[in-house]
């Protein structure tokens, strides 16, 4: 595993905050990549590195904390960029995660140089774990094994999940996922995709596979009293930070919320008072702002809320070595890679 | 709920042990069910009660322990049966439970009285319960929890299901609910059933809703050394007590078992070497041959396993009231209900 532990306490990109597009950078000129030095972050297992030489067909240096080594375009193949290598003469950064929120708000982003990220088989881990706590709930799994620990026989009341609404934020690959699982699982899904920018006006139910039915998120408060569960696969942007605040909990009555988007989209104040009052149920929370949790983290006390250590979303080395060969066949085929990041969406 | 607590430790029926075929009880002639009294267990809640008077079109009487009340038939609906009851007076018994093992291990069975059974929505509880506890292990639940408690962030690894194979043993409507939903998930199923009396001859693959696949049970050795995840929905009759036993164990390589079947298809000094060597991960145990256990059982000291207070498949209000209101329609129409337990076979 890569893993993806390390703190997620930076602001939130806000390319947008001037209001001004950005434009998408070009793909790396083929003679530039061809002469370009191949840079790896020092958190790579050896094993990845030699599968990323093979696959850019040069050897690898450690990326370096200080300025690039040579005056040679680069690529890098990693999970962080030091200031000093974010210059012109990055051609392209190949993220071995799938959130670059980090990434992108540690410092500016070279307007030339392509991002392109890994995803792999995220979404069907996300969406596996998110099944997983919706029946370990329901199934009373923390409970029977306390139970069975002190050697106590009780009957349990269990609960089936056909039938029941999720609301899930974020219709993306990872959401689609998500919602896919569940509906196969008899669970009525409700997308809610952030904006109404990729899609019709809000107000208008679209189609999108692996959802039942998709809203905009000005219209949530209507789907999520009825909703069992609040599914959130945000990426942290300008837009979504506290996105989970308030007057969104506001409307919630008696579901359990699942994290495993960014945990700085979540207003935890908001979300302590809702536990509080039970319109929150409990609450499942894969991701933090503040990563990882220091033991007295007062998050660690919320009432019926369990915190998983950001453990489902991890990206495995085949994960990495799967989507960088496919942004490498694009490139050098001069098409643009699929997972290519959105700079100014931050995604 | 009518729960499903009761202990579980009669002998296994064994109405085959004779070598002759029990041949169908007949459908309650319809003078007889006119005016046959109506018997309810004690234990039938009052509200299900009523249900049951209404669907009856009767007044219900509580189920004496003693001989019939009057010289009439007599229809019961409930969980067992004295002995006193088991007269050729007995038209028509209803269990409120799918498992009949107790009640017609209990004593004979009078060859007119139809039989029929509860399962409601048993399947899809029993499933999910099983799809809940499989997701549990390859997402650390009860490991997460117990990290949470300790306020400690720790990643831990988690494991996808989808290419996984499952043997599921019983290819009734239980077992292909499990199936049908572990498949839903991306696992592999091979149903496994106990005898080739229902289909092909041994050796012949079939093809039967909720599975990829069906084979007999003398062909099992050869997929559960493959199979990561081993659950039975056995009932209990004379064919299947000590069912998993050591032969059968020693053909699994790492597999979890999981039963939601009867306690006492499994010969526990087997389970308990097996998981000592390590054929047998995990054991998920819903089941027990005597039930309740004990504190001091030795069943809660297996290593690896938990157990759960037959609680997989609860019987709901509903789920009675539904069976029995279809079964009383099949009778009153002259046709067999769907729900008719075959006598000899035991289910």
């Amino acid at each position: 595993m890569t893993g993806n532990t390390a703190a997620d306490q930076s602001p939130p990109f806000s390319p947008l905050a001037c209001g001004l597009p950005v434009p998408p950078a070009p793909l790396p000129a083929p003679d530039a990549l061809a002469r370009a030095l191949l840079l790896v972050s020092p958190s790579l297992e050896t094993g990845l590195v030699r599968e990323v030489e093979r696959i850019a067909g040069r050897p690898a240096q450690t990326l370096p904390e200080g300025p690039p080594p040579s005056g040679e375009p680069y690529l890098c193949v990693g999970g962080s960029l030091p200031g000093a290598l974010r210059t012109d003469r990055l051609l392209w950064f190949h993220s071995v995660t799938a959130g670059t929120d980090r990434l992108l708000g540690a410092g500016p982003w070279p307007a030339s140089a392509l991002l392109t990220r890994t995803v792999g088989r995220m979404g069907e881990r996300m969406a596996q774990y998110v099944l997983g706590w919706v029946l370990a709930e329901c199934q009373a799994v923390p409970e029977f094994t306390a139970q069975h620990a002190r050697a106590h026989w009780e009957q349990l009341p269990t609960e089936l999940i056909a039938g029941q609404t999720a609301v899930i934020y974020g219709t993306g690959r990872i959401g689609a996922a998500v919602g896919r699982l569940l509906g196969a699982c008899g669970i009525r899904t409700v997308g809610v995709a952030r904006t109404a920018r990729s899609g019709p006006a809000p107000g208008s139910a679209r189609t999108v596979p692996g959802f039942d039915r998709v809203i905009g998120a000005a219209e949530d408060a209507e789907v999520l009293g009825g909703a069992r569960w609040v599914v959130s696969t945000l990426p942290l942007t300008d837009a979504t930070a506290g996105f989970f605040g308030p007057a969104r909990f506001a409307a919630v009555r008696g579901a359990t919320f699942v994290n495993v988007g960014r945990g700085a989209t979540v207003d935890l104040a908001a979300l302590e008072s809702a536990l509080a009052d039970g319109r929150v149920r409990r609450a499942v929370l894969d991701v933090l702002a503040k990563e990882p949790a220091a033991p007295e983290d007062p998050v660690w006390r919320l009432p019926r809320t369990v915190v998983t250590s950001h453990s489902s979303g991890i990206t495995a080395e085949e994960d990495v070595v799967g989507d960088f060969t496919a942004a490498w066949e694009a490139v050098t085929a001069g098409r643009r890679p699929e997972l290519t990041v959105d700079v100014g969406r931050g995604y």
